[in-house]
């Protein structure tokens, strides 16, 4: 599976976590899937077999050096990842019985580290207590940091190579977008709905992706969405389509409303539609380095109370997006988080009506020096131009 | 997402590993996904923003109550799980900016075993050294265990309960394979073909699956598969179709392979054919308990010898399914597994040749007590019946 991230961006994040952590950390281990695909761009294929439960582990030297630790049925992942050295220890060779896979892992891990002079280790939050007490078993001495916090904070603020890969995954939600503007008609269930959709992403992606999220029609928009159902679609329902196309670990999370099959809508569908579109273009206005979450919430927010919609406005305004969803910064009524270069957002309004119906307009930004870009390019809108 | 399993089984699982272990042992956290699949039925469906990188612990009490931690946004997950208590802390509130969210279930976890007395804790090798850590400081005198190697060999021998998940899978499996026979034609993608199947099996199952495997077209089934391509597939290709569905957790693992548009195939094919559906007998001939996988891989292996073409089977005669692939016991040269009942696996004879071709046939059985039952009912042979 192809990635987005670059070598150089790799070795920029390692670099700025290094620079992040106290002096004294001598080495690193890091062992959750998204760090691993963060900091060496690692990331197995959940389409095949070789990668069903496995783990890898990434120890970072304080000097810049990197080891990706996986085994050999994952080899090929490892092997594209971008780091100094990859180890890739036998777990299955296909004519002895194999131990538990993890077993190996731990064991290459502590073989790696038996080479670094080390006092002070840094672990992210997902390093199992069996590698940490194997490893005070031989160096008693050893004090260990969580550098899981340091990781995440750094995460916020994306590189390019992270920028091009969220992209990527717009472009391709976008083909699935296209296609349930013309491929979605009544008497279709949502799950033939979530079908072609995800039929084009896959063609659009070259590969299998993973699709998620709502793909709610009817009655079903009143509560805000859920996941594709047996429900049959009518002539004139919404159709809420709020989901996620994930690449690489990164993903994209944008969402529209459509009338199906662009017939009748009411005044007060319209009316709704149009205090959405102005609470988007409001929050757009807020985008830009140190706003304040809630200051984004309440530009969104403003447009609903003075229409007196707020009331039909239960969620969030927007959230970060990434290895993660929902990431910071949080775009909620208290929310402190303050915006920074680099951060990718969503901004999500939406309303949601007993007896009349729920719709919600989505985008996804990066956050520049002075303001934003936009990263999803699809039309916004209950009536689609077909 | 509907699980197969029970309250029943759960907690015959549970009191099976109390049971296995040291007498000593107080209390058991559990975290890595497969476990909390087994010994709870948690199951997060990936296909909900709400799961993604969402994770869980369980606490077991040597009096065998069952307690699981998962945050408010996966609630409706581990509301279905079977345990006796479910603990669901706020990760994310929606008005508040959102902290770590692996804080919120390690605070959790230490609230939880606050109110429990234990010298010594078995841990799964997937608790993280954070919480074993943040548990010491509170109880410096405690011991921990791993429980990890005895959950791994519990697996082996899987209850009724775990059998009818592995069977569903089979049956939406069963579905993918009907309509590759039907669907596929020359002049599709691999990638197409993809499609056709996952939305086959999507169909069955009445919601989003993850379908992975090999879906290998012409040359490529020479190497023995991989996943879709763009390569577009002609007429009289072989297409080795090898793939699982999983379905909350538990998967299906079985293959055919075909000859595209039913057409022509060689000679040299049809005996590469009998080779192997010969083979296949010859492996179920020898499924029974206390059998060795050598023996079983023997077995499977002398039909190709017989027929000077063992040069050609490069691979694994067959392996274990359940909650993870390829599991216990390996069915390979060298193998001391003993088969016992309960055991999933797998039968998957397969012949490759520059310039001819490649082919795998497979199966998926349990093991009884005088044998075997097969629980994958696809039919085998170049050449389907429409």
């Amino acid at each position: 599976m192809p990635t987005c991230l670059t070598a150089a961006g790799c070795k920029s994040r390692r670099s700025r976590l290094l620079a992040s952590l106290d002096h004294g950390v001598d080495a690193v281990i890091v062992h959750s899937p998204r760090n691993l695909t963060y900091l060496a761009g690692y990331y197995p294929s959940p389409f095949l077999f070789r990668s069903q439960n496995a783990g890898a582990m990434l120890i970072l030297g304080r000097d810049g050096a990197s080891r990706l630790i996986a085994d050999n049925l994952v080899e090929t992942f490892a092997d594209r990842s971008f780091v100094d050295c990859v180890d890739t220890p036998t777990w299955y060779n296909g004519t002895e019985s194999a131990p538990m896979r993890g077993d190996v892992l731990t064991r290459a891990t502590l073989d790696a580290l038996r080479k670094e002079e080390f006092g002070i280790l840094g672990i992210d939050s997902a390093v199992p207590a069996g590698v940490v007490d194997a490893i005070r078993e031989v160096r008693p001495e050893v004090r260990v940091v969580d550098v899981g916090p340091t990781i995440h904070r750094l995460m916020r603020s994306k590189e390019p190579d992270e920028i091009a890969a969220i992209s990527r995954c717009c472009e391709v939600a976008e083909a699935g977008f296209a296609a349930a503007i013309t491929g979605i008609k009544p008497g279709m269930t949502e799950m033939q709905a979530y079908e072609l959709i995800n039929n084009a992403c896959m063609e659009a992606a070259g590969e299998p992706v993973i699709l998620y999220g709502d793909f709610a029609s009817g009655k079903r928009t009143e509560s805000g969405g859920g996941g594709p159902t047996a429900r049959v679609i009518q002539r004139d329902d919404l159709f809420i389509l709020d989901c996620s196309v994930v690449i690489a670990g990164y993903r994209s999370d944008f969402a529209n409303t459509f009338v199906i099959d662009g017939g009748f809508s009411s005044a007060r569908l319209r009316e709704m539609e149009s205090a959405c579109l102005a609470a988007i273009a409001a929050g757009e206005g807020a985008l830009r380095p140190a706003v304040l979450g809630r200051e984004v919430y309440g530009a969104v927010n403003r447009e609903f109370h003075a229409r007196g919609l707020d009331s039909l406005f239960p969620h969030h305004a927007g959230h970060g997006i990434g290895l993660g969803h929902p990431d910071p910064p949080y775009l909620v009524r208290d929310s402190d988080d303050a915006l920074v270069v680099g951060d990718v957002v969503t901004l999500e309004p939406g309303l949601y009506e007993r007896g009349v119906g729920g719709m919600r307009f989505e985008r996804n930004y990066v956050i520049t020096g002075d303001g934003y870009l936009t990263l999803s390019h699809h039309r916004l809108g209950l009536s689609p131009a077909r």
